[in-house]
């Protein structure tokens, strides 16, 4: 199976056109995505009908090297922040942050907006939202239920991903039928035996599927994923080989991951100890649920684990992702205030390698490593399983669903293009294929989709306690600062005359080491303010620029270097 | 083949112990390497003996996030620095930056020094030193012959690499033998037949080797590295496929993975048009030197392919990590003077996906998928195969050479621990495999290799034309700045009083986007400036603190950010 194809040369183009959509038509369906669609993360897709709309997801996206120092990205909400009060609900698909994530910004705006979820995704959802003090209106569904929300008719399908009780959502209207995956994958063989719903999806499929949004995550990946009990036996024989401390590290929402570390932890007479709050929070609520079966007695807290010989424990900790302030990164630099990882310990990084952290992923690793540690990792072992469908298994998606229109959903380009090849080759018509990245409103007039329009949606960034302040001009300047640090050059001129009063200081900050490498800058600056000063200019801001464009010279041809030049010219009354 | 073990309780850590090595033993070899154990990169290795040294690779390490704003770090040639004359000769492995990248600094401080090396290698350093205006005296060797060099009695042995021309070199003392791999995998069918030369390894094991320093680069990778000539095939599918204009981007330096490409566009009737500056340069050499083969009339230059048919012409490019400048990056982002990305189109990365190049290599992929190309790249098709010797390989190496000691070279920790506990399968025992990282010294002693002691080395950065002033406190600096920006408090105070003498001024980079964000600091400024006043302080430096304080808190409190603080206290004569 290959991703590759020559039929390229006939997808419809994502518009390039900023018109933003007409008015919707009477009868027809639009669907617009805020985010998610050219990325991975924040998905958020909008359905509008009638005037009505419906949200499916809300999700966060973490940010990489273009945004530093940010804490968040969110969906845009901007397209329908005047329209909050005509959404009749949001569905969530699961309990992934990329997909609740952003929940508590958007209930901000409509706090009584009722949120539409699987019991288990509602617990994540809850205990999140109680953190933001917020009380949302929770209305549980569950797989093979139907539900109304105003003209949006909906029915949930069991699907199957890397944490429980996700679901996909049809949504019925009069212009026809659109279903949403979210996260899905086809393991035939889940843990808890809950399959997608591939029966379900046929029967839709028989009844005719207008427009199918699917998950394009692994679209480029050839075959089939393998199944997550596949794991088990792997972590066994880790657990059997290990006769010190042993730390299995995993996402804290993969509920059936630590199932199957806590099932061969019985088995090996150890007991299990998790670590990281948001752990200790999900087992707590998937224990209580039932979806997490704890053997009593096995569970002990972390001051009784360490009191006990390190090989009657198993410590089920999160930082799989080298989260520098997690557990596992304070371990691998020997700061962690309880666990000093010795010769001889054990540590399984259970968990993807999400693309972005690798360096940070690995720097834990040989921090391990380093210590004397033994790390077990998907590089080296089979001790992980993505949790999104590979393109064999978006083909059996396509041929149960047999859609008349397709938009590849949750991805960059690269997915959502290797997705859309995959639905042509199942035979649904090229231009049919709609990759409508976000802002981009597609159309379901009569059957067909089409783009109709974009409008501008952009980044919203969560810095500390803002959201939204934080904006390009920022970004482009931290990006400035990080490469170079800035010089700074203060001097107090007389307000009337341009003469400057005190000798200007200078200072440099992530500029170099050598305490000497700027003393040129004080007579180059001081010879600046005599020509400004003998021609007349009085003004602080022509000052300033003519410092900034002496000293940005001078550092270019003496150093190569391009730091931010910050004058600052203080007019002072003589 | 797993790489892993129970064996790690028997492997001598490293020393933590900062104690400078004593003076060599009479009769004993010293090796120490100042990069390359620990990092990927920057390899460079001293031999010592009788008081004479000897060096082998050096080369520069390309920086990671922890580094920002740094063009290269260079190994720390401090612990050699005042011993330069005493150093014999430089042998260079290969011709990879990170093996030869270093040497035009190294060559500033002993011009004459003698760098000996393979005819490709030489080829290759002279034509960077040649850019850096040096001239070296260049001493050229092959595979087979030995050379002295005061004490050092060396003989080299072809090793398979992913670039031509490799060498090992083995290094004869009165205090015994050790052999360097350099960088080597065991291609059994090279495109050149010029092998790994295991039985001349095997020769020398017959002879004894006492300390064999091998790369750890794969050594955590089960199994072993497909032959390159399976490529061929592969590319040969692609071209056959594409219908418009082909783009392979490979690393400048793989002459066979270019060969390939040249062979399989002759194959289809395309010509071949080389683009970037490395590329072109060293293509030509290899032409020169009779490595590539060029047949007449296949290539063309830009101007020419641009005026032929685009599915006449192959263009082979350089990009394939990201690097933003390159020419493919420019293309993806659509601002490639000549070259516009057309729908049909197709791009082949025939490279490898180095760690920590993930989200720039994806961010070109998106890119040009975006325009309509369709993409070829190792996540999807078999266009690239390593340059490491996997697990297996290695297997072969220890058994071969049956060394009595072992030093493991080139790698992160995780590699270097897996190269170890391979060379202790082959019954090396683990007391005799000694992981030195950078500055550690390993002296060999009647046969028995062991930690004598400690050099500090650092990372010397490189960036624009200064070499060591950037140090690790700009680098904090810029790493707080790229994270937060700065606020900047500007006021000019009585020298004689401390009374403000014009309003504080107050700026923010790479703050925030809100013009408002800043509006309650002066307020806050101008009171704690009274409060300072009436205490009747006046000096700069203490209102300076002063002022940190107030606004650090506020801005904590506020939007709980932490930019950088930096407050003017400029004094003025009344």
């Amino acid at each position: 199976m290959s991703a590759r194809s020559t039929s390229t040369e006939n997808h419809p183009v994502t518009p390039t056109s900023s018109a933003p959509p007409p008015p919707l038509a009477e009868g027809a369906l639009r669907v617009m995505a805020l985010g998610g669609i050219g990325e991975v993360g924040r998905n958020m897709t909008v359905f509008e009908y009638g005037g009505r709309l419906l949200i499916v997801d809300c999700g966060v996206l973490f940010p990489q090297d273009d945004a530093p120092g940010v804490d968040l990205i969110l969906p845009d909400f901007a397209p329908i922040e005047e329209r909050l009060d005509e959404v009749e609900a949001l569905v969530v698909t699961h309990g992934h942050e990329d997909h609740i994530g952003a929940i508590p910004f958007l209930l901000r705006l409509r706090p009584e907006l009722p949120v539409v979820g699987s019991r288990f995704t509602l617990g994540l959802l809850a205990a999140k939202c109680k953190e933001h003090r917020l009380s949302p209106t929770l209305i549980e569904v569950a797989e093979g239920q139907r539900s109304k929300h105003g003209v949006f008719d909906l029915e949930f399908f069991a699907v199957n991903h890397s944490i429980p009780d996700a679901l996909a959502v049809a949504v019925r209207t009069p212009a026809g039928t659109a279903l949403h995956t979210g996260d899905v994958k086809l393991d035939q063989l889940p843990l808890d035996g809950r399959l997608t719903d591939l029966a379900g999806f046929s029967r839709l499929g028989d009844e005719g599927v207008d427009l199918f949004l699917a998950d394009s995550t692994n679209a480029e990946v050839p075959g089939f994923v393998t199944p997550e009990r596949e794991i088990g036996p792997v972590l066994d024989s880790v657990v059997a080989q290990a006769t010190q401390r042993l730390i299995v590290a995993c996402f804290a929402s993969h509920v059936h991951r630590v199932q199957q570390a806590l099932d061969v932890a019985e088995k090996h007479g150890r007991k299990v100890c998790f670590v990281g709050r948001s752990m200790v929070r999900n087992m707590g609520i998937a224990a209580e649920q039932g979806i997490l079966r704890v053997p009593a007695g096995l569970l002990v807290d972390l001051d009784e684990a360490l009191e006990m010989p390190p090989h009657l424990v198993v410590f089920v900790s999160t930082g799989s992702q080298g989260e520098p302030l997690s557990a596992l990164s304070r371990m691998a630099r020997g700061e962690h205030r309880q666990i000093s990882i010795r010769p001889g310990d054990t540590v399984a990084l259970a968990s993807s390698l999400i693309p972005g952290n690798e360096t940070a992923i690995f720097g834990v690793i040989n921090g391990l490593v380093r210590l004397g540690a033994e790390v077990v990792h998907q590089g080296s072992s089979k001790v992980h399983v993505s949790g999104h469908a590979s393109a064999g298994e978006l083909l059996y998606l396509y041929n149960a669903v047999r859609p008349s229109n397709v938009m590849p959903l949750h991805g960059e380009w690269r997915h959502l293009r290797a997705n859309a090849e995959l639905a042509e080759l199942t035979g649904v018509p090229p231009d049919r294929v709609l990759i409508a990245e976000d802002g981009v409103t597609v159309d379901l007039v009569d059957g067909i989709a089409a783009f109709s329009g974009r409008r501008e949606v952009g980044h919203v960034y969560v810095d500390g306690l803002s959201v939204g302040d934080v904006g390009e001009s920022t970004l482009s300047d931290r990006l400035v600062l990080g490469e170079g640090g800035f010089l700074s050059i203060t001097v107090a001129v007389d307000a009337a005359t341009g003469r400057a009063v005190s000798p200007p200081t200078v200072s440099g900050r992530g500029f170099s080491d050598d305490p000497k490498a700027l003393d040129d800058v004080v007579p180059l600056v001081e010879m600046e303010l005599s020509r400004t000063e003998s021609e007349g200019i009085v003004d602080t801001h022509r000052i300033a620029q003519s410092v900034r464009r002496t000293v940005g010279k001078w550092v270019a041809d003496t150093y190569r270097r391009r730091p931010m030049i910050v004058p600052n010219v203080l007019p002072v009354s003589s």
